[in-house]
């Protein structure tokens, strides 16, 4: 397997962990090795090392220390956020959007029948993305029965990369003194958040996201709200998220985020040049194609949809045979057709890809990229293509 | 911080990490980086891994990989077989005892008031151990009145180290047709356990108990039991755990638990000399002391408690000066007094040290703490002793 010379376009699946990340998690797989419970040097090495990190995090997203609490990733933050929205902070319905990630959607259906709670989703215009009339609407509608709603909105979306307009969806909430998750797993890392400039009360973030390491991640509650746990035990996260730290990778998502906080412009230019190119190269190539990723979206990701194509597997398997990775949808969706697609109505004759991009990207890397679609597409078009 | 010279025994909280468990970790920190749901190569290699790592646990274990779910701990795992039993296995009483680990004690409380269901707690024998007959009462009773009962007793005590007789629990489990669950936390890596032969249904592990790292550990579930998901998401771990796999961690936990098998008789033969070398120095130095390990107690857990000393924190904290690790009781439970010691009635004038031994222990390491103890313990004898 010659990792190395492969392509790497699934940057929205996981990143590469940056190689200051694990220098700065080596000591702690190695020499300080202390429970941080434990009331001695040796656990207090680790200690100090959870809180700094706990602070770094905090100042580069403007919040207090102790409004971030440690996970073990962003799938457990999304389900801790439903959770204690419903169990302690009094919300009895919830808004939410079809093309919300798994974490979120399963987590909704499951706790909203466990608290027999109802459920809203939120209209979605073309580039799936919440409707502003039909939120509002939902949000007059369900606080003027009475309800205290949670609405749980991601920043970005995974597969399209279409940004919510959080700021505005902020101030509803606000208004209507509803509770506003956002999934920010796509986000948190890429863009130099400023969290109570968003409005957001609780946030989701993923490590592995943002070249740092996986299984681990943060669930960020305004210092307002008291949280109680998802997972019962000791009394680490103060009270929040029982277990033992997992010291080293809690380290490591903080070098992480510090460093793409300080090298955000930069990366952002190199990986906004990537994604240009390649879409507009695709454009003059394939002039079918539909690009679901709008002008408001990651600079990191661009999911195409091509028409005709009767076996996306098949493409993918092609494409990695010359060294090319690329998703079909999200990871975690696995080989289940995509139901972001679904709901933009790109799941009957087209099938998708997303290219997504990082740091470790080149322009040559996009070019080759482009040969062999150029290369490998014109088979795959199916008849259909060629009756019309 | 001088960590490498300090005197580490406090391995029950958490223990160093083995350098082959880093080595065999480092390439899933650094080139195998893929998201294991990824349909590309870079996915497929650390699927393998992920795959791999489970079919090398089952087989120590002798169950099969399927029954392998992983989490991101022993406290997760004791939340997710407490929460599976109540929801999908018809449990609809529980069967514990007062000196669980609190991710059992908690997660107990917290299912039972969601559940609506009550639970017993077995009496404990002198050493803090099931009593046999009371435990077979409990079950007999409680299964006259159709209830079918989820019995979670902990394999061997985190702060006493005295084992439960698990193969007489299972075998009155399977006569009453209750599930077991035993956290094994203190004992998956320490013992070569065969599952099948025990009985258990469910067991707990975490890997940073036996030299893996942090934040990873799995659940055993037995093939014939269909768990669902604690945490919501993905369709990762087969449905039962979402959420992007922690790939390096796993494997490392593998490797770990492989290395345990490998070497158990030599380790456990260093570990017990070293155990019963500063259990019976300390007995003829300090005539006064109380060993709580009873005869059946893991070979690496020293609990001793001491009449008199008025200020163990103190003790402590002269003993961290003089370079030596040791807990006051489990690192879980803080500077918290210990619900362990209250059950075994250690809670008024004794004060409790726990020494937890591992293979990276050494007899010189044992006489220097052995000198310390004589040169402090003296001195901090309260005057109570003195009137007697």
């Amino acid at each position: 397997m010659k990792q190395n010379q492969s392509i790497y376009l699934d940057n929205a699946a996981t990143t590469q962990m940056d190689e200051q990340v694990l220098e700065a998690m080596m000591p702690y797989l190695t020499s300080y090795y202390g429970n941080p419970s434990s009331k001695h040097s040796i656990g207090w090495s680790t200690r100090m090392a959870v809180e700094l990190a706990r602070n770094r995090i905090a100042t580069l997203l403007n919040v207090k220390s102790k409004s971030i609490i440690f996970t073990s990733g962003g799938t457990e933050s999304n389900n801790m956020a439903i959770y204690t929205a419903l169990r302690d902070f009094g919300c009895d319905h919830i808004i939410t959007s079809k093309v919300e990630h798994h974490a979120v959607l399963h987590s909704v259906e499951h706790y909203a029948e466990q608290f027999k709670i109802g459920v809203s989703y939120v209209k979605l215009d073309k580039d799936g993305v919440a409707d502003q009339n039909d939120f509002s609407r939902l949000l007059e509608i369900k606080t003027a029965h009475d309800k205290k709603c949670l609405v749980t909105l991601m920043h970005a979306n995974n597969e399209t990369g279409n940004f919510t307009e959080i700021r505005w969806i902020s101030s509803l909430c606000k208004k209507y003194n509803a509770i506003f998750h956002c999934d920010c797993v796509q986000t948190i890392g890429h863009y130099p958040l400023n969290l109570p400039t968003e409005g957001i009360q609780m946030a989701s973030a993923s490590a592995h996201k943002f070249h740092g390491p996986k299984g681990v991640g943060f669930l960020y509650v305004h210092e307002d709200l008291q949280p109680s746990a998802l997972i019962y035990g000791g009394g680490q996260e103060r009270g929040h998220r029982a277990g033992t730290e997992n010291v080293a990778s809690i380290v490591g998502m903080a070098e992480a985020l510090q460093l793409s906080y300080k090298n955000y412009s930069k990366h952002r230019e190199l990986i906004s040049g990537l994604k240009n190119a390649l879409a507009s190269n695709l454009r003059d190539a394939f002039s079918s194609i539909v690009i679901n990723s709008c002008g408001h979206a990651l600079y990191s990701v661009l999911s195409v949809s091509f028409p005709y194509i009767e076996n996306i597997e098949f493409l993918l398997i092609q494409l990695n045979q010359k060294g090319i990775c690329v998703s079909g949808g999200s990871a975690c969706s696995g080989g289940d057709s995509s139901h972001v697609m679904k709901e933009l109505g790109r799941a009957g004759s087209y099938e998708t890809i997303r290219f997504s991009f990082s740091k470790y990207n080149t322009q040559d890397e996009i070019k080759s990229v482009l040969e062999a679609m150029k290369d490998l597409l014109p088979a795959l078009i199916s008849q259909n293509s060629n009756q019309n």
